[in-house]
Parts: C-alpha cells; sequence; structure tokens
C-alpha cells in the first residue's frame, strides 16, 4: 500500500508506537505484544494490530513483536532511520528551550541552523549554535538543503517566516506560534498548541 | 449521552473546532459551515458534522451554523466557558515561554502559580509571577484548590512533580518533559512532544 493510501489519523499514531517501543528497548525488553503497548498508550489492542497491519506483517501469533525488529521498522516507514537537519527560527525563551532539548538526538531530528530577527541576538551562542540573521534565512537553508523547520516566533511573524522557509524548500514545518499557517498543498504543518491539549482535558473535569 | 460515551479521538478534535470557529469569529464572520471549518482544518465535512451530531442539533440546513452559538455551544461542552487557574512548575527556558504565553487568556486557563526547586530562581519575577518553592507546591496548589498544572521540569523530576501535584488534588496535567507519567486512572494527562509531530512529518518526505 502506498504512503499516500494510509489514513493520516493511523500516521500521527505511529511515532507514538515508535515512542513507546524506544522506551521498552531502553528497560531491556526483547519482546512486546500488542496489549502492553496498548496499556502504556490507552490505545486498544486490536488498533495497534490493525494500524500495524497497513505495513506488513510484524508480530507472530502468541510470540509477540520482536522489539528491536518493530522499532527499525517503524523507523523506516516514519523515514527517521537517517538524521534530518532542522531549522530553528526565533530564539528567544522558547527557542532556547528547543535548542537545549536533548530529545531530538536519538528519534532522526538534529537542529542545524538557528535564525533570528533581533540585532541582540544575531551572534549570541543558544545551545552551541550561533544565531544568524533571519535575513539570510532563504540562502542559508537553501544551502544547507534543509527540509524540516521550527517556527517559534511572535504570531505577527509567523507566516512570513513560513514563507521564506517555504521558499526557501522546507516542506515540513512545526509550528509553536499560535496561529495557523497557509502553505502550498505539498507542505506539511503540525501545530503545537497547549491549549489544545488543556481543552481536551477540561472536557473530563467538572 | 453522557461524556463518558463520546470517543476521546472525537473529544481531541473539538478543540480544534472551536480554535477554528474563535478565529472565524474573530474575522468578523456571523455563520459558517461543515466546509469552510473542513477546509481550514483539513478534515472532512462528513466528519465534523458527525462529530457535533454526538451534543446535539447545532446548524440549520442550507444556512450552517451561527458561529457565536456554535463557539458558546463548544466551551460549555469543553467547559471552558469559566477561568481554570492553573500551576506550571519548571521556570527554566520553557517555563518562561509558557509564563509569557499569551494565547491563555481567550481559551479558559490562566496560570495562578509558578514554582521550582532551584534556590537561584525561587522569589524572581517570570512573565508577572513570583516563582514559589516547590517545596511549599503541595500545600500552595491544595489551597488554591488548583486542579490543573503543567510540567516544564527536566525528564528525571517530572514523575516526582506529578506524584505531588496528584498529591494536591490536580486532575489534569500537561507534560513537557518527554517522559510518560504514572498516574492514577481519574488523572488525565496530555504530552507535548515535539518529535512524535515531526516524525508525523517526515513520513511523508523522502
Amino acid at each position: 500500500m502506498s504512503d499516500k493510501e494510509i489514513p493520516d489519523v493511523i500516521v500521527g499514531r505511529l511515532p507514538r508506537y515508535l515512542r513507546a517501543l524506544q522506551r521498552i528497548a531502553n528497560d531491556g525488553q526483547r519482546t512486546t505484544s500488542s496489549q502492553e503497548l496498548g496499556e502504556q498508550l490507552g490505545i486498544s489492542a486490536a488498533q495497534i494490530r490493525k494500524d500495524l497491519s497497513q505495513f506488513g506483517e510484524f508480530g507472530k501469533q502468541g510470540t509477540g513483536y520482536s522489539v528491536t525488529f518493530l522499532v527499525s521498522q517503524l523507523q523506516q516507514i516514519l523515514n527517521v532511520d537517517r538524521v534530518w537537519d532542522m531549522a530553528l527560527v526565533g530564539a528567544g525563551d522558547l527557542g532556547h528551550a528547543i535548542a537545549h532539548y536533548q530529545g531530538f538526538a536519538d528519534c532522526g531530528f538534529r537542529i542545524a541552523l538557528v535564525f533570528d530577527s533581533d540585532s541582540q541576538k544575531i551572534g549570541t551562542h543558544v545551545g552551541g549554535f550561533i544565531v544568524q540573521d533571519s535575513a539570510s534565512l532563504v540562502a542559508a537553508v537553501k544551502a544547507a538543503k534543509i527540509t524540516i523547520a521550527m517556527i517559534t516566533v511572535p504570531s505577527n511573524s509567523a507566516q512570513m517566516v513560513s514563507d521564506q522557509l517555504v521558499q526557501a524548500g522546507v516542506r515540513a514545518i512545526l509550528n509553536y506560534a499560535p496561529v495557523i499557517l497557509n502553505v502550498p498543498d505539498e507542505v506539511h504543518v503540525q501545530y503545537i498548541d497547549p491549549v489544545i491539549h488543556l481543552q481536551r482535558m477540561t472536557f473530563y473535569l467538572d
């Protein structure tokens, strides 16, 4: 089945499976089951089996899944059996936090370039990176052939930054600014929005 | 239909509908359609109609939805027709960024207390709040009757902070630390994990 035919809602669950499996691997466990994964993730075992079956036969009836095999298969499916260089645009508090984030390395990602338009920040060090002038963003991102970027600028400049990133060849944007970005169809955008997560929980509170 | 019977995957879409509707309202538009919402969100119009129909009849055939009415209905359903006080634990870069975040106010949330265990940070100001000693967390959160918290501490202390929050009566936790928290069944946890979003996009890249 080609990528295009896999429903996006299934694709959205695969990184969570991979995350859980990597945790299980770190605990030294060699096999797991859809039941165990399901309990960790709050997803039914049947759903997990059904999702994975879209991509092939990964487990054996009765013996479960080999953790390392399923990790490597999911890494291939998600194209993170390689390391993607990323551009980070916005070197404020949030940009600093992300530049220092330790969680990218083992998951297929690496920050390669950091930009800001504030002359006070340009040339300073953020998490091992020298902040570059956003004026050079298009040329620098294009030269480095970077296709993934994170936007941590204020809301009112997020669309402009997004336009520049797209112009530079970026095809996947993780946007922390609370605005919806207009991008061409072939560019993927994901949003980090704490309000969405909070409201999902208040539904259950009273 | 009681809250318990609504599938969680539908609940997860409601905040996105509300977000889109508030944007439409801000643009001065008075009515909208499931088609328009669907285009903005990348969700089919049929799915949106089906989701909303779980909660009642909100639109009229041919005339669409009244934006303000649907906003107020969704706010009621999600329990954000009130303002929830929140505790923020961890006053590092990420905590600073969140304390300064302007997006909570109109969405039903307000930071009320900020904690850190670092003596260098305790007593300092972060986004209008004085950072309190985490040693006083349980008593202070309990006294303020706060039921929602955000965790922005390093991974190795996140579970301890979570235990303290639960002990203090917190029932919903938004966790930015890249670890899975063990909480009692009645406590809700949502995770902000950039890797999950990035891997969801690399699936489509090559």
